[in-house]
Parts: structure tokens; C-alpha cells; sequence
């Protein structure tokens, strides 16, 4: 098994950019998929802006190091990888703020339409979030599962949001027939690509996808609470300047304003996706993601995708082998998930802490899922035989019934 | 002039604090207010979180590092600079964003008011938000001159919004004056503090005011877009998990949940400030915030205001001394305003930029305000002096007519 790894890693074209990562020594780290490794070139980086920018230059960096521009060009960094063009993507804010954002510029954009339509399970904060717009009286939740969704769909309805790689699962959303189903029944759509941008291709354009957010920390390797995007396609952009036209989003703070530092009294949107900005940006978070990304891109999303499904493949192959039998609750076959693989287990809780305990790093997801992220920049596939083997090794002990690994912690 | 600055600097108890912040060699920073100075510990501390709790530690930092609960313990740090206990101040997204949360907040306590008061010429990010839910059909502006918002304060306000310290000029609000008579007309009051907190003591309970917002980057020195924070006053927390009580925000996204870790539907808001939480906080300008808190703590918000009001008026000393007469549109009474002097000169941005080629870093604000800001934590009363010397030079030459200080930048 470890030695079929080792061959197998020795033919890895992606193998030479696991050294651009701090990945540490004796861990199997299978929760890229919910805080991204450190990058090698981060902290160097992130020296350098608050000494130099920071430090020495002070307020003039707004300019001479371009930081009022750091949102826009992270986000056309992350455009390709996503299928959208540069000036369709801009890095700010939270996932969460930017799904408030988002909702609230479909449902402008579809007046007499209140529903917003997702699916019970759905990561709680894109359904908290159109709660929130609910108990404002802007919006209508409605929540079907995900086979009833087309039959959901109807008249009333405003927005289509949906992951398109489930938090959870995995299991991916056919992106392009969902998106048509909705604007045939003249629908807007809005993707969150929390748990899909960055470890697979995503098509955004081609799929004529109206709006997407997506996560800077996980699959982009932008650090903790990094900011995340926001995508709006072309044809919803305002053009310069101009009052009455399509995209409005209620967040309208100064940074989205068409002319900031004239400090006037009434808001003008800014033109396209500038006009998402709201606050000051984050600049330390969006440095951190730019390394992130830029070292995404530098590897390439197609080739990145291949050896995702490879990676997650050959686990499935050394479970077998080991012996492991446990449900798994992410599709089986490849094509349709995202890049990790989840497991129902009663004790789910019990065995992540004790493979944790171990050095295997996985992460669980109440009540029983056991889930593996396989982030693809720098996992081997001798990390797949290993984690396999100590799974199967924890199931056998027994260990994960010591007491020490059945009292839960606030976080997992 | 220069010796009796120097004087001055040697009997000032701040003085040995300058050292623990990176100021540039050569420069006279006035602009502390816009982007504090780089306190020297910073760097270090980043590096650690970065390469440490990031790199090393990765997912596990949430619970072993304790990022889970960065917002509350720096917002606990802020809470006594402006008056406030520490549960009732949180430090999570910018000034923009925490405005629009409690601006609905406050409307949502006020069923039947939908006026927000404030004045023209505020912050243009705080008349922005309240355009915002303006636009969504939730508010409705209200702009009137300051002499007349005590005329303008009547049953149909639900909200008082200002800045306590003028962005331009300085000018301070009485706070408890306006508090009280909001709160005679049934009106909530929501006090921003981005040009007055770390700078002078504020005084929220004591005030009675009802809500808060404030600026991490500048006088608390928390980096470039470094997070801001909220207060709430306790009289209007939830109480735990009590669904039907005060406090409502609708950017109800999963880190403001009661427990975001169980990943029901439904959104349950967690008890008090925590509510105000939306998305995953961003640990790296949390970190740099709390350090900055920390050393504007350790120095004390009494004798940064009482250094302040030296600086500044030393500063008009120097001025008049050096023959410079500009019109002051700041007040002339240190206690009425903040940690700033402004001027106003129809060729206020030139002039700026020729100080700036000098290294005496000021701002210029539309459209013809040259704004002085006095971080008392580390400037010197030398730095005074020399800022003075050099804008007489500047007058006295005529050598911010020429062409490279009268060309504008994007930003200033």
C-alpha cells in the first residue's frame, strides 16, 4: 500500500509545489477543505507589508503600494479559476456579508418576487443569511430538498442559492441545469463556492451563472477568517456612474461609492463590482490571500482537479485494503463531489478526535459525519495509505472510547 | 521654539512610548488619525500567529489558540477606552458594515419610527448605511444641520446617529446632552467613535448611550482596514437564547449564532454583543488590532487626552509664532474637540502635498480642508515645532504652486 503511495507520488507532477507549503512534520492534514495550509511565501510577504508598507510608508501606501486596489486585483486573480473574467470578481468582506449583499441585489432585481429558494442543510450561513432578509420582511425562505428543487421552482420565485459542492457531502450540484432551469422561470441564480472554488475547475460563465460568492481560507490557502469573493456577471454591472440601472446592493458604504474621497452626502454606485465594496478592506487578510491564490494558479485548476479525484480514489482503494468498512455519504463516483469524501459513523465525534490524537486531521460535522478533505497543492498519496491506516487502526483498537476523546470541545 | 519643545518632550511622562512604535526616521506623522503608526511589537506577533498557531497548529488554533473568541477578547480591551464593560463591545468587520447592523437593530426596537437623524457632512460611510436601508424601504434619512438636531429630534425618530468627533473639523458632540434628549423623544441613540476612541476618554455608560460603533486603525493603531468594533449596552442584550427579546440584526450569518457549531437551519443569535457576529472573523487583523489595543491601554486614554490637547495647542503656539495665519475650522477650545486641528485654504490640497515632499504627513480633505491629527502616543512636541516650521516655509516660498503638488492623486 505505502510503497504503491510512494510510486505513486514519485509520478506526481504536482508533487515539487508540496515545498511551497509549511505543511508540519508527522501530521496528515485533511482539513484543507476547512482552514487551507500556510503557504511558504505568506509570512515573508505579510513581513514585508506591515514593515515596509506599513511601517515605513504609512497612510501614503493607499497609493504608492497600491492597497486601494488590492480587492480588485485579488479578485481578478481568482476569476480564472472560477470561469469569470477579472473585472467579474472582487475579494472583500465575509462570505456571509457577501451573501446578505448578493440576496438583496437579486431580489431589487426581481421586484413583486420575495422567495429565495435553497435546501434544508445548506451551510447554515447562506440559509441564516436569507433568514435575516425573512425577518426584514424583504424576503421569503423557501427550503426543499435538493430532489424537489425544479418542482420548486416557480414564478415567486426571486433567487436559486445553492453550494454547489455541499459542506458536508461534498456531492456537487449540476450547476449548468440548475442555473437554466431557474432563469427559465426567470429566477436569478447565486452559487457559493465555498467548498468548490479552488479545488476544481468551476464554470461560472459558461454556466451563465448570475452572482457566486465563495471562501478565501479554505481551497485558497488565504490564512484564518481570510476575506472572501463575490462574482456578478457582466450583464448585471452597473455601467459608470449611471443612477438607474441594475445591479444595488444596501451595504453602500464609502468604498463602494463611484467617488470616495469626494466625501459627498448621497451615494453613486461605483461601477461593476466595486460597488460590493462597503467598508475599509482588510489589507493584511487580503495579502495573505493573494499569496493564496497566486500559488493556486501558479499550480493550475485543471491539473489540481485531476489529482483530486486521484488522491480521494486511492483512499477509498487503501480503506478497502485495510479493511475499513464505513457508510460513505458522498457520491462514490468522483465526477460528482467536491475533493473530500465523508463517512456516517455513530461515533464520528469520538473517532476524529482519536485519529487527531494520532496526527490525522480530519474534522467531523455534527451529528455523525466523519469528513476527509483532500486538498490537492499538498497532500501525497502516501498521505491517503497513512490515514487510511490509522483510521483502520483506530476502529480496531477501540481507542476513540477513551474518555479523552468523547468529551466534546466548543470547536471541531 | 524647537528648544522649548524639546523641553517639553523631556517632562513629558509619555515620552519614553514614542519608542515602542516604528515611526520613519525624518517624518512628522500628523496623520495618525487616518492610519495609526506601527507599534513595534506587532511584527513578532504576527510572525507568531502566522507561522505558529497557522502553520503549525492549523485548524486546531480555533480552540488551542483560542481564535474562537478573538472578537470579544479584544472587543473586552477596547471596552474600557470609551467607557464601556467588556461584555458589551465586540470587535469583528468595518465601521460600515457594524453601522448597518445596528442601525437595524435600532429601527427593529422602534416598530413605527423609521427616521434616522443625523447630520449632512457626517462620515460619508454613516449617511451611506442609513441610505441603504433607505433604498430597502426600512428608513428614512433624515439630514439636518447640528444647531438644529435638538429641533429635529421628534416621535418619528427611532435613531440619533453621529459622530462624536467630526471627521473634518474635530468638533465634538455632547454626547450626554444629545444622548438624553433622544432618549426624552423615545429616539436610540448610536454614537460613532472612529475619530474620538484611543484618543480622548469616552464615556458610553455614563452617557446612557444605547449603541456604538468605532475604528480599529486609527488612534488604536490596528493596521490598515484592521476590524472595527460594536458596543451595545447591555440593557438592550438578549438574554441567552431567548428568541423574542431586544437586540436583532439581519446580517445573521453562523458566527453570530447561539451554537453555530450544530448546523441547524434556523438561526438561533447568541446572547448579547456575540449576535453581532456574522461571518468567519479574520484572525490576522484581529491579532495586529489587539496588539495596538494593548499598547494604547498600557499607556492610558486619561494622559493621551491630557498630551493631546498639549500638542495641539502648542501647535497653534508654534504657528502663530511662525507668522502662519490660516482660518482654524476645528474649535479653539481643546475640550470641544477631538485630537486634530483643521485649516481651511483654497489651496489646501497643494499645500498638503508640498508637506508631504518634506515629510510632514498631514491630509487634505474636500475640498479645501488641511487636516492635523495629534496621536499623542507618539508624537513629540518637537514633531510640533518642526511641522510648524516647515508649513511656514511652505506658505512663505509659494513652493506648492508648483505643477507635481497641484496634480491630484486618486487618493490622498
Amino acid at each position: 500500500m505505502l510503497e504503491r503511495a510512494r510510486s505513486l507520488d514519485a509520478a506526481d507532477p504536482l508533487a515539487q509545489f508540496r515545498e511551497r507549503f509549511d505543511v508540519p512534520e508527522g501530521v496528515v492534514y485533511l482539513d484543507g477543505n476547512s482552514l487551507g495550509c500556510l503557504p511558504r511565501a505568506t509570512p515573508a510577504r505579510l513581513e514585508q507589508v506591515v514593515r515596509e508598507e506599513w511601517g515605513r510608508n504609512l497612510i501614503r501606501s493607499w497609493n504608492s503600494a497600491d492597497w486601494i486596489h488590492l480587492p480588485q486585483r485579488v479578485g481578478g486573480k481568482i476569476a480564472p479559476l472560477i470561469g469569470a473574467q477579472p473585472h467579474e470578481v472582487i475579494a472583500c468582506d465575509s462570505v456571509s456579508v457577501n451573501l446578505y449583499k448578493l440576496i438583496s441585489a437579486a431580489l431589487a432585481m426581481r421586484p413583486g418576487r420575495k422567495v429565495v429558494l435553497s435546501e434544508p442543510g445548506n451551510f447554515p450561513t447562506d440559509v441564516y443569511m436569507i433568514e435575516g432578509l425573512e425577518k426584514q420582511g424583504l424576503a421569503e425562505r423557501r427550503l426543499v430538498e435538493r430532489d424537489q428543487l425544479l418542482e420548486a421552482l416557480d414564478e415567486d420565485v426571486a433567487l436559486l442559492l445553492l453550494t454547489h459542492a455541499h459542506y458536508k457531502t461534498g456531492e456537487l450540484f449540476n450547476m449548468e441545469a440548475l442555473t437554466r432551469a431557474a432563469h427559465e422561470k426567470g429566477a436569478l441564480v447565486l452559487w457559493d463556492l465555498s467548498h468548490s472554488g479552488g479545488a476544481l475547475p468551476v464554470h461560472l460563465a459558461d454556466c451563465k451563472a448570475d452572482f457566486a460568492v465563495g471562501c478565501g481560507y479554505k481551497y485558497l490557502n488565504g490564512g484564518p477568517g481570510a476575506p472572501a469573493y463575490a462574482f456578478v456577471a457582466t450583464e448585471h454591472h452597473i455601467a459608470d456612474n449611471v443612477e438607474d440601472s441594475a445591479l444595488r446592493q444596501p451595504l453602500s458604504g464609502w468604498m463602494g461609492h463611484a467617488r470616495p474621497f469626494a466625501f459627498s452626502d448621497d451615494y453613486t454606485p461605483a461601477a461593476g463590482v466595486d460597488s460590493l465594496l462597503c467598508g475599509t478592506p482588510g489589507i493584511l487578510g487580503l495579502v495573505a490571500l493573494e499569496v493564496g491564490v497566486d500559488l493556486i494558479a501558479e499550480i493550475g485548476i485543471e491539473r489540481l482537479y485531476a489529482k483530486s479525484q486521484k488522491l480521494s480514489e486511492f483512499f477509498r482503494q487503501c480503506l478497502a485494503e485495510n479493511g475499513v468498512e464505513m457508510e460513505l455519504v458522498s457520491p462514490s463516483n468522483p465526477a460528482e463531489r467536491g475533493s473530500q469524501l465523508s463517512f456516517r459513523h455513530e461515533e464520528a465525534y469520538a473517532i476524529c478526535q482519536a485519529l487527531i490524537a494520532r496526527g490525522v486531521i480530519g474534522d467531523f460535522r455534527d451529528p455523525d459525519i466523519l469528513r476527509f478533505g483532500f486538498a490537492p497543492a499538498y497532500l501525497r498519496f502516501e498521505d491517503m495509505a497513512e490515514a487510511a491506516r490509522h483510521l483502520a487502526e483506530v476502529l480496531d483498537s477501540g481507542e476513540w472510547q477513551r474518555a479523552e476523546f468523547q468529551e466534546r470541545a466548543a470547536v471541531t
